[in-house]
């Protein structure tokens, strides 16, 4: 069995495990201080081109949302996502457990307009018997594959800023959406747009590791508190600097993404090839492909991945997820099997509408 | 310089790096139900003997406790802890932040009795006005190095059961505690004694890890919703899982916590023989001898490690941490050091006294 | 200015006014367990027919809601309500301030069936990585006004204790959805058919008091504890029980909500008889009638309302709300204007028309 | 039986339950902007001599106070308590409950100095391990009956202003600080002093009701959701703002203080008379006579008060509280009661030491 069923099967890339066992009896200076996170940070500042920036490192994704949110927000004051967020269907309520609504709005591609903020400001007009939406959240590439475009995020920016919105994007797949084929816009242009964003290790090469970089002032005052509190800060620190530092060092961490993506889209290119059409249009690692159910099944016996949700009777939108450790012979395999199992389908149909004629 | 400044400085033993660089590009299923993570648990249920405990894996003992404590108590229910315990004045707020009060007992050595058990209990005899004491919560080595004695353990068992309460034990270095030389509990007492405790893999050789151990059926239930919520779920489950196979696949695990008790002892003897005494009598990983601030000085040119506090004009506490990375030959170098600083400011001494004389 | 803006706009019933002056000097012991909280509650009890109940009382009907879903829940659970439940878009986030998220669902009516539920538990199937719904939260009257039939709330609670879902109904106007034409459920089938359920006293005819009703045996537990944590415990607790005392001695409670049904009513009926049409058919004191906005702006200045929402260019929906404390009079006065205004209007158009022709 | 307990045992001054009743059955604008509210606030702002305050009404201390702490602090902040302050013993974990740490500090007097202050942040040196200190909670008069001088509270406020810290005072029994005959503070002092304090209605003279006051700008912001979301806005608001217009109208707010005081006076110089001690030395409407356990036993026959604890073998410390509905004539019974009894104790000593001689 072959996995398409997320970007976290494999472990870390192996430049990392080598700098890991390297480093490994060094003694450093615990909780993230230590010379290599400290490293990596400016690292990332030189790379955003915001040496003002402040940069951390904590475990996971769910992890960073919850840190920044609740120490972002007073009680009263909430979040605004799409209805298909992570932070608002995959995190087992971990902000409402730190004391903040969300307000949803539903969207087909994950992505939020001007139009969309400005529809649930409007439903909350009347504080204060709502609550009050403070911060807007964002993923880049979204949950369903789809990137936001420099324009659309210039003015989804600007608007937060006029309305005293703090604009959070969540990078868990940055990497991936940077490198897209259609992208236009650059980790400089991503520090310069919000207030603060994550870049995601865990699904781009790393063993484990999310980096959150605050680029307004007010949110740096006593962060370190939070990622104390929520039980994020690692006593081992090293563990994600060392990481980072490989990530960046060079551009592995962007070499790793664009692998990732051109592993996706020759899928794509292959299912569309064969006359399938796809849920959205996504240039990155995630893709949605609409198939025949038999189809499905067949190629189930071999490859491991997820079944989104039911199209029709007969035919259901799958999730294919590469990532930097895909195999590419694996991928051709997997091309070759979907077109002579829908070749074998074909002509099974063609017989019976035969059979029928006759 | 060479550090006894905590148990966490190293990274991880050879041979977990070893185990993840081998495994890496394997391709596992996420969020802790990987081969290997269930192979640990299985491996520590064996250890402790206790078939139908749970086990899970997190990253850090904050995160652990908050997880533990949050999932066990409703609101209005509290967690009684020694003045000194970890999460009483090291987590930044992290039990209040999920919406529980402590109720602190002032202890020198850390360790809770049947009657600080009782006392709080008394003082919390007219509800619904305070909240309600419902989890003890103790830490085996303490915080202060001390550890709990068989005979100990099960009164405070026995008295929590009769009283409703919810015994759990922070096991962050449990290791070194059941490797002290005057130590009579098992890993499978602990289980049969406690509701609820952890495994610190950090502190001995892991590079992140506790392990979560769940002897009481209630507080299994819907337990992973928890770790999700909290932000501690891993994607790379693999990472811990990996990780805790190696430490109890054979005695690693003890092999380790053995090394780091003998560094300390071996200083301690040291110490006692240049005739300075001890705040605490322990017996694990961790020290805390009285040594005059001249010697002090002295050593923090070549050693790091944490003055504790004054004790007098002229002498202060300071903690010697060991772990399962300390080296030999720096311990005795260090007992070295001490011996020729303290007969140098002797001699010192003497010549003032000398002088004086004269 | 006469006002039709919401059912809190007088005091409290002149009985209640005069049970506080002729008691007031009384000593009395406090936090809710004095004689006539008592007897109140042995009142309620037997109303409900339910001599196994809890009664608690509280002063408001966000404060109820936050303490019951608060005190029922554990922090991974969540509570499932329509998209304009008042515990949804009224109360500020409360819920979410303490810890837990709510699934909504969108109904134009704001009533919950089996099958809304059902898709929410099917949409919440991966758990841990979503909250686990427990709670259903409906309320009678809705916010819009419609009142559950017995069918559709015996078919619900079925469904709730058969999925261990637990069953609240939010009766903040419980008395003007009993009284309703068209309801067919008692206090004795609200009480049989949830397990907590609230009495509301503020919008009918007392000053201030929510009554909780605990049917459940399980949500009883310490559930004072809950009412003194989030501020809710009246020192003088008399205060309320008098109150309900004076409610339920005889048939005042169900004679308030009567009158301020007749009045919604009658003002209802005269609408339609202007051949206005209604959003929702309403049988409750809130009415939500569309009227063309140049009558609107003509009523606004002589009485007070509120405009609920634009429908088109000319016309919107308002909503009238009705109490114990509305006088009859002044409804008349209210349907003669409208009569009034709406003739004069439609002579103008015909004159306008007449014009257009000519 | 005649109850010394708590000043809550009568119900509101019959000014307050006429003023309810004479505007029972006026429609007024509902959650606190009614008119007889917003005359009670600038009543209160002349009489605290601070145009710029902003004030609030709610329902009870527990909730004022939380309200208070869970607006003005972030997640990582936490407020200094005394340890028998009220929110540290009387709250059912009420602030922990919004997610927030209470540090202790133990006071006998119950008054917190700058010495006190100073030492929790030491204490607290070593962020992000610990939580950051930003509020200071006092109550005056204090649980224990004890009152701030001026230059007490002058002291403090200039320390908290010094380190940034809020300084909070709860005044739940402010009307009996300021008229104990000790006191050289007035409610302009509290205003200069503090960034922000309750004056208390429900323990003196209101049927039920605490006003909030905010002099520091920064607490000012968005307020009203805070009150909103934790359940504490009343819709029918005029209840509370009716009431604190009766008691700032003229002076009633400081007459019936002055009552409790003179009450509790008169029991403390009798107490005293009969040679016998007081736990603390209180001047407010609190005492704490310490008597021998036969006499509290023939006093509880006919009069309810509170055993506050065992002080040896054969006498203990009770609580006697008076409010401004304390009987003057219950009082001198009461106090006649004691010296009645009191001598027969003593005849009853004398011939039983007689008998002994014998």
């Amino acid at each position: 069995m072959y996995s398409f069923l997320n970007d976290y099967s494999e472990g870390g890339h192996p430049n990392i495990l080598k700098a890991l066992s390297k480093t490994n009896l060094e003694q450093h200076i615990p909780y993230g201080d230590d010379s290599y996170s400290n490293t990596a940070k400016e690292l990332i500042k030189n790379k955003i081109n915001n040496p003002n920036s402040d940069v951390f490192f904590v475990s996971g994704g769910t992890q960073a949302n919850l840190i920044i949110i609740a120490s972002a927000l007073r009680s009263h004051e909430s979040v605004i996502s799409a209805n298909i967020g992570h932070i608002t269907i995959r995190e087992a309520g971990a902000i409402e457990a730190t004391g903040h609504k969300i307000n949803t709005i539903e969207k087909k591609d994950g992505k939020l307009t001007q139009q969309d903020i400005s529809n649930i400001l409007e439903e909350h007009d009347f504080g204060p018997h709502v609550v009050k939406p403070k911060m807007v959240y964002i993923s880049n590439s979204t949950e369903i594959g789809t990137i936001y475009k420099k324009q659309e995020l210039e003015e989804l920016s600007l608007y937060c800023k006029k309305m005293g919105l703090l604009l959070f994007l969540d990078g868990a797949r940055l990497g991936s959406a940077l490198m897209a084929e259609n992208n236009d816009l650059t980790l400089s242009d991503i520090s310069r747009l919000t207030d603060i964003f994550t870049i995601g290790g865990t699904k781009n090469g790393a063993l484990i590791g999310e980096a959150i970089v605050i680029n307004t002032n007010k949110l740096k005052n006593d962060f370190t508190f939070h990622i104390k509190q929520r039980g994020a800060m690692l006593s081992k620190g090293r563990l994600l600097g060392i990481q980072f530092l490989e990530l960046f060092r060079d551009d592995l961490f962007f070499d790793l993404a664009k692998h990732a993506n051109t592993m996706a889209m020759k899928i794509s290119k292959a299912i569309k090839a064969n006359n399938f059409s796809m849920l959205t249009e996504s240039t990155s690692n995630q893709i949605f492909p609409i198939l025949p159910d038999v189809l499905i099944k067949e190629l189930k016996n071999k490859y491991n991945f997820y079944v989104w949700k039911k199209i029709d009777r007969k035919n259901s939108v799958v999730r294919l997820v590469t990532s930097w450790g895909t195999k590419e012979n694996m991928v051709n395999e997997f091309i070759n099997d979907i077109k002579k199992i829908n070749n074998n389908l074909d002509q099974k149909k063609e017989m019976q509408t035969k059979q029928i004629t006759l």
